[in-house]
């Protein structure tokens, strides 16, 4: 990947909130140079989620082994005034020496259970806060709208359609990465294609069929070139073009190798229905049916439960959006400075202070619980962070190829129980569980603070 | 801007749809190079949207100007089968030689109007759309966002906080950007501030508080680093943070220069107005109060409405993400073809047919009402779209700095009647009309069309 990353912003020491800059400088003066760890988790699941599925660590890895400031960048911020030519110099030396435990991706979290903990000195942990955070989200949040895309799928194919309406080049292409993770099939996106070796399809846009004197001078135009592709269908008139195929494939006789139509507008599951019939009874059973135009979760799964003879899906706007949860609530936390763990006391943000580990049970391959618990207890449930990066460099378990990672999420998704894979909220979610000694210190600090307060 | 877009995905000409490259193929093939025109518009206001800020424009210029296949990314395309060797061979030479007319950033736009018009050889308006799509999405969704926030605050600092939230690098930077674009005075991104020379600003963090032994120690460590600086009071107790603040205050005497403090959760209405009072009785009236925590416009609008003595808002999330409309539905649309309109049929997403202008007309200064027409007619109000490129290279008028373009926005905002402000969407949007010639060209078509499909 290092190719075409090379001078992307996430590679930039100065992709990051200007506080995390001055904290430095001023944990430096200060001499405050001790291990910290921090936590990067969720607190609350948005409407319309039983769970999230974690993606994003590959690109987070990849950042912290390269993480360095330039002479450049020096320069620039010596330029804006206010930093001191101390730490300006100290800059010079900078690279991330941390240790990293993170959930694998596909990984299916819950609340306030940690995703990523980075174990650094505090300049080093506080200023990797914003790219960290950045890329998490993202990636999180589309690769637990994929899940549910692909959930409701049922096994039909979903592709990737959403690189226009995604925010950005970089949230285009995490979509196509991460919809492959969380089991999509393909992407429209060649760049994704190439860059993360995953497939990249594609069927014909109105444009084309615009562009000739008539429907059928375009579609035959097109399968003179490309024999196996989809044609797209619903220019006109949906049934009239499905018409236009079936004289191609009358014209064409052994040499029609057409794969798919495409409907993109109208009643899907009708036109779906009607054109199945159509090809049907001109003998084309092998042609497929894919469905596009403003399909989400819950859009496939009506679709799937009235019938429509639909073998795939692509999915666009919905898909690269997040639509109906566009965020989620992730914080990158202090829980633990010079081997003291740290809270805050912030109305309704509260904070588990301490370094954790998630321990999760089941019961005949399918979870039941999870137990967040102390990092230093053993509970009988398997723990779900794994160390992946010792003293800045990647470990072999944080070396994880796509198809690994999308392994494992499809495991994931067949270990949870069936009910989470609703596509509406449950009032009863997964049952999440605190350990009785992470409650007691809990407890303990903060009486602590709240004592201290009072004095 | 050229060093670091250097090598950004979107200056890959790989950041397409594969049905972009398959069109094109059979484009070539069939001689069909001529003359076409493409528009880029939206069809619909979404929920809670009374008018769009066009954005985008000044990076898809760059990227129209750069378009180039590297040999590299052709051979790729090689090995992925599929492509006809004379089609690779003509990528070679591939680079974008079309004009471009747009509306300029800032200006504020309506269902139908084209925000953005492509007049090319067909196969290289065709491969484009994909990353024009992207831009122009993704920075008219926050440029609107944003300048409902900033009319929302009434004249008090907007900062965009939204790096963490955005979804992915591009969009930290664009949501900087388009922020600044709309009004916002600041971001906290430092790369952003880098590169668009847009002021980066920041405060500190719950973690800077929580790993100091306590509160008044960190603050009084920060202001000796910063002493200009926003201070953080809502670690542990609002309140009680704002009294180690006016403590801090007493203890510095003339060198205590903090500008402002900054709430960050519960209820922030009731605490500025606390500790405002505070402030003042310490005799501090100088120091700012500065509000954020899941902040939008709504929340923006009430606080101010109750009367909340806040100087400045911090907004991330929402901002970022546009949460109650993170989509708009642009499409980019073949209207006319070898001096032919074009147009579809497809239910529900009609197209008017060929080449169009919008017309503005003000009265006392004020937006009243805008007209969609002909490219070649000629009516009193203002022109809208204007040329930004010529053969491929950017003209004069395309080459506006941000500030100018902030500048525009801010007099379209000014020019936009007091009504459409308003953060709900009316039931009577700003009213858009079809010119009567444009009226019959589309029926004419619609005509011959449907006269055709009965044959």
């Amino acid at each position: 990947m290092s190719e075409q990353q090379g001078n992307m912003p996430h590679q930039s020491a100065l992709f990051t909130d200007l506080y995390e800059l001055t904290m430095m400088q001023s944990y430096y003066a200060e001499g405050m140079n001790a291990v910290s760890v921090f936590e990067l988790f969720f607190r609350k699941l948005p409407h319309h989620r039983n769970f999230v599925m974690a993606a994003g660590l590959d690109d987070i890895l990849n950042y912290l082994e390269h993480l360095r400031f330039t002479d450049q960048e020096r320069d620039w911020l010596k330029a804006q005034g206010g930093f001191s030519q101390r730490f300006l110099d100290q800059l010079q030396e900078f690279q991330f020496t941390g240790d990293v435990f993170a959930v694998p991706e596909g990984t299916l979290v819950f609340e306030n259970e940690p995703v990523v903990q980075v174990i650094a000195p505090l300049p080093e942990a506080q200023l990797v806060e914003t790219y960290l955070l950045n890329q998490i989200h993202l990636q999180s949040v589309v690769a637990t709208k994929a899940a549910r895309v692909v959930s409701a799928a049922r096994g039909h194919r979903v592709v990737d359609f959403g690189s226009r309406r995604a925010h950005g080049t970089d949230a285009a292409l995490k979509v196509a990465r991460t919809s492959y993770l969380a089991g999509a099939s393909a992407t429209s996106n060649v760049f994704a294609g190439r860059h993360y070796n995953i497939p990249a399809t594609g069927t014909m846009a109105h444009s084309f069929i615009q562009a000739h004197p008539d429907e059928y001078t375009a579609l035959k135009a097109f399968v003179q070139e490309f024999p196996e592709t989809t044609l797209l269908v619903d220019t006109y008139d949906t049934l009239a073009g499905v018409r236009k195929v079936i004289a191609l494939a009358e014209a064409l006789g052994q040499d029609f190798k057409v794969k798919a139509i495409r409907l993109d507008s109208g009643d899907l599951g009708k036109l779906a229905k009607e054109s199945r019939r159509l090809l049907d009874e001109a003998g084309l059973n092998q042609v497929k049916i894919v469905a596009s135009s403003g399909l989400d979760e819950y859009k496939i799964q009506a679709l799937l439960e009235e019938g429509a003879p639909i073998d795939g899906f692509g999915v666009g706007t919905q898909l690269a959006v997040s639509g109906d949860a566009p965020e989620l609530d992730f914080s990158y936390k202090l829980v633990e400075y010079a081997n003291q763990p740290r809270t805050k006391l912030s109305s309704s943000k509260e904070l588990l202070p301490g370094r954790k580990q998630v321990f999760r049970f089941f019961e005949a391959g399918q979870m039941k619980w999870d137990v967040i618990a102390r990092f230093d207890e053993t509970l009988e449930g398997q723990p779900l962070l794994e160390q992946v990066m010792s003293q800045g460099k990647r470990l072999e378990r944080g070396q994880v190829s796509l198809e690994q990672a999308r392994e494992h999420a499809r495991k994931q998704m067949e270990a949870l129980p069936p009910e989470f894979h609703a596509l509406q909220s449950l009032k009863q979610g997964y049952p999440v569980t605190v350990s009785e000694a992470l409650r007691q210190a809990n407890e303990q600090l903060q009486h602590e603070l709240e004592a201290e307060l009072n004095s």
